[in-house]
């Protein structure tokens, strides 16, 4: 993956390590993509009826995962207060769209998929998080 | 603007006054706008140089509101958590990018007009977060 | 709407006329955001099974939408070849979008909405295509 | 990557063989995630200013990649022509931002990296195009 290589060339030092920066990326990018796809592998289930949490759930996590990711891509006057508040944002989607996409896991293989996309992508999300210098008061 | 035609025809009942929803969704569509012209407008200019971090904030302001009004027009199952971590997010980016723009208003229209649409759209966010139903806790 | 005082106050000369470019970006966001919300509203229908389809191509045009928006936002050494591509692809996404609302434009208030802003788009999407500087053949 | 168990995960059989839409969309996000990295990187740099319309490519590669990669990563109810009008909108962002990025590489690794995975992006958009069905005629 190009990730590290992208990070590695950029004109601008990181405000943390590049293999940091990269896994979570790397995590936000695949939790948007398996969130996109469960969304409309529930819409093809013969049982939607039952699955419009999980798709209205996928379709929120897989836009706050891709503005996240476009966030954290750019290294040129990061402000690390908006990193904070949408990597906020991205654990809450996270855990809201695993916890939804648990309750189908049994039934459906892309529920149980995405679950364990979402999960990663808090964990990480999470860790990042803890890395970030400490909140600015300049707002 | 046919955003209110829209939520009022929806089959859920909204979770707080049609017309509530509908000023704060116009003011993000609108602020996300205004801050990508802002970033081009910029990118435009002969001092590029100095507008780099104001093309910085505009992009990831321009993100984070699509991705706030798109969580926001969806009415089924909504998840007022989910709500609340990316107002507060936006009302982040939009204070960062209002604060931004503020300091070359005099020098450039185009961030005077943005910084007013920052500026609004903060304001309205805020009012959106004071009205939603008291955080859930079931996270 | 701001759109047409942020496209005056760029610094680059645009390609055609101001008006002509703010209706169609105009009728881009406001087709994107129809789109949202009528996927959303199907969704939320108590026969969602019969509105699948209609969910997935509101899903498909409003990305598109968002996108051609973005594109034709950007005044800084815009590349008409692109803009054409991208205004294709719209106008495809809009006819289609446009058609399956229609099937369901009887029953649903959403989907009759939704298709008026679709054709709608879709015209002035064309409109913008007609007065687009000829083909160039650089690429 | 988790895209080839999630297409095989989904309810409805592809149009075609998995590992051709799995190539496809894996390019379409890395080509993406390089644009919105390049972009950023160029504002970083010193010259920014012999990089404005660098940026502004890069900018919308990014935002049609994304769009396009989302349409191939649904399998439910698609339709074959926007599939095509989409990509063929893509093939001409990726080859217009590989030649700008063509233009700076020997100059920034960021842009050698870039206008590679545009490459790389386009060729494969190339094939995919080559495998649909032949264009329908409904609309």
């Amino acid at each position: 993956m190009k990730t590290q290589e992208m990070i590695a060339a950029h004109p601008r030092k990181p405000m943390m390590e590049v293999s940091v920066i990269t896994e979570c990326i790397n995590a936000l990018v695949e939790c948007a993509e398996a969130c996109t796809s469960c969304a409309d592998a529930c819409l093809g289930e013969e049982m939607v009826q039952t699955l419009t949490k999980c798709i209205r759930v996928n379709l929120d996590c897989a836009d706050v995962c891709q503005t996240t990711a476009r966030i954290l891509v750019r290294q040129t006057d990061a402000v690390p207060q908006l990193m904070r508040a949408q990597l906020d944002s991205c654990v809450v989607a996270c855990r809201i769209c695993a916890q939804e996409c648990e309750s189908h896991a049994e039934m459906h293989q892309h529920c149980r998929i995405c679950r364990t996309a979402c999960q990663n992508c808090e964990k990480i999300c999470q860790e990042m998080l803890s890395r970030l210098p400490a909140g600015s008061t300049f707002l």
